[in-house]
């Protein structure tokens, strides 16, 4: 399987794995694919700054990349303080309430209280400073075009710059701004996405951008005949998410991963839903009493981006660390309801790669 | 292009055709597809005689199919004037309002103020007592299992029956049921439609109903390139709905012709809803002025089948003859994004056919 992008990248399978483990992501480009690392989790640059270094050592020399959450317009942005003064009242309420209700205990005195920063603007370009020091081939940027600054210091360094689009007139503007690939995060992914399904989103951005900006098919794609629809639509690549989170390397990432195997191996692909309580922009979750209790009556309306993560930062670690498989906050895409079993990440890209070539022969034969 | 349906039924093509035009569905079917006449617009048992036997006149011998409206559960049913009675007062007074608000005129006095009703149970069973006078294929059903012993009959008349799915458990059902052929119908299709997108479910289902039952991708298709991407997935052949509601051979059909092709032609993917505003069950249409009044705060909550039908059947007429594209009420997919000009039915259906294998020459070459 190879499309421009492998001799671009240096890689054997135009896969693209996004992931917050660097366990994962060195696994997948070891497999011949491109590991992208999720920043957002890290708080601490210099936490970073020692995965990557772990990465560049356990990457047998391959390629990764990086991704990071940005917003091109650089906001107005207080201390985390600030920004806690915003929050309402009623929404803190609602949410120790929820808790409560669903039996998540608090966190033992002066244990991780500290929230995800990385949706903070000034955190996410430290991000970005910490990775210019290391060799990633890839920026990703999960809310679009990031700002021209940082795609012209990419590209002074000889980074590709990708970004995500839910809509080919978000794909046309990126372009114009400058980013090199475009990612068509379908309705189905995990994560932040738009109401647009990859069967419509991919051809739709793969014709608006043209033949020289290289799509990314993303959402919904966890088997080889999924990556072989995607290229059918005229991706030159897949940029996968979900399935990465139900593979051995993942585990022992967070405190709970007991109760999210049990979730996601017990979920049907009907067991998501979209929703803006996780950021504030519409990202798809695994569906549990969590987010249902957001959908109820009576429920506040989630606050926007960055403060409804705020708002939910402590909540995150106690039902992390609770443990309960009813009782979960992650996003996933719909293919959750195929991820039915933890398996090695080297056995994940050779099935995406073997499911790829049957399904072109099937359809070989279809065509006589 | 040819997969075992194409023997099955004869055709040269496994394209299926829902259309509600008989212009379109047999257009389809000498082209090489099945073109799958939707019956629910006859309220009239004459008028479906005589455009089935239209249909037998106009098809050169090639097969047809025609679609139902019927749940599996025979529901108690009074006439329209006791369904009538259920629907409350503020709802009526909301559409009339809305109708004022949106400029849409009253009737000519006399004029069309019968609203469809091959939502009732009973009338949907007078089409198949019609068709199977006639020499259709194929029975789809748009709600699922048809009851058992309308399977049996159609089975004893030689003619397969096909029913729509939005999950794996709903297809397992109906092959449990008896029905021959599932239509996995993807979030982004129009009409009734489900949650889950074309990406995931249609793998979902393949692999739950097993080898033996040859099931058709829906959703997003209006290309050949989608047409690869569904058959990649597993599907033997694809149903498809929206694309002909932009062909030659559909104008004529209602009185809005005009506003209908300025509204399709302009509408991106992002321009469709999936509500329950049209019959009380989900539904994608066009996103128009209408469909946003139902989702304006203060707007009554739809609804259930068959009363929603009931309720807005009039104002469907008004909006059809006012030929307004601001004010629309119509069932379509996402794939509306592509329906950019008028085009005959065979130039439509010779693209999905040389689209589908382009797509494959090129993943062809991707496999190396």
């Amino acid at each position: 399987m190879r499309t421009p992008l492998c001799e671009q990248f240096g890689i054997d399978h135009p896969i693209f794995a996004f992931t917050p483990s660097e366990h994962v992501a060195a696994a997948v480009s070891r497999a011949g694919g491109l590991g992208v690392l999720g920043c957002v989790r890290f708080n601490d640059t210099e936490e970073l700054e020692r995965v990557l270094t772990w990465l560049d050592d356990n990457t047998d020399g391959k390629p990764y990349g990086v991704d990071i959450v940005m917003p091109m317009k650089i906001p107005t942005e207080g201390t985390s303080i600030d920004l806690k003064a915003m929050i309402p009242p009623d929404h803190v309420s609602f949410v120790e309430q929820t808790l409560l209700k669903l039996g998540v205990p608090p966190l033992p005195e002066g244990e991780g209280r500290e929230g995800v920063l990385g949706w903070l603007h000034s955190v996410a370009r430290s991000h970005l400073d910490v990775a210019l020091q290391h060799r990633p081939v890839l920026i990703a940027n999960a809310l679009g075009s990031p700002p021209k600054d940082i795609i012209d210091t990419c590209h002074e360094h000889g980074i590709q710059v990708a970004a995500l689009a839910g809509a080919a007139k978000h794909a046309l503007s990126h372009v114009a701004n400058g980013v090199d690939i475009i990612i068509a995060q379908g309705y189905e992914a995990g994560g932040h996405t738009g109401e647009v399904a990859s069967m419509v989103l991919t051809p739709d951005i793969v014709d608006a951008v043209g033949p020289d900006v290289p799509v990314l098919g993303a959402g919904g794609i966890g088997s080889g005949r999924q990556v072989a629809a995607s290229l059918a639509l005229g991706a030159q690549g897949v940029w996968t998410g979900s399935i990465w989170l139900g593979t051995e390397e993942y585990r022992g990432l967070g405190s709970n991963s007991e109760a999210w195997e049990t979730a996601f191996t017990r979920a049907t692909s009907s067991d998501t839903v979209r929703t803006r309580v996780y950021t504030g922009k519409p990202a798809r979750l695994l569906k549990t009493k969590w987010t249902e209790a957001w959908a109820e009556d009576g429920a506040p309306s989630p606050l926007p981006m960055p403060l409804q993560n705020l708002l939910v930062a402590e909540a995150h670690n106690r039902i992390s660390a609770s443990n309960d498989p009813d009782v979960i906050s992650m996003p996933v895409g719909q293919i959750v309801g195929r991820m039915n079993a933890v398996r090695p990440v080297a056995e994940v890209v050779a099935e995406l790669v073997s499911g790829f070539e049957d399904a072109v022969a099937r359809l070989d034969e279809i065509r006589g």
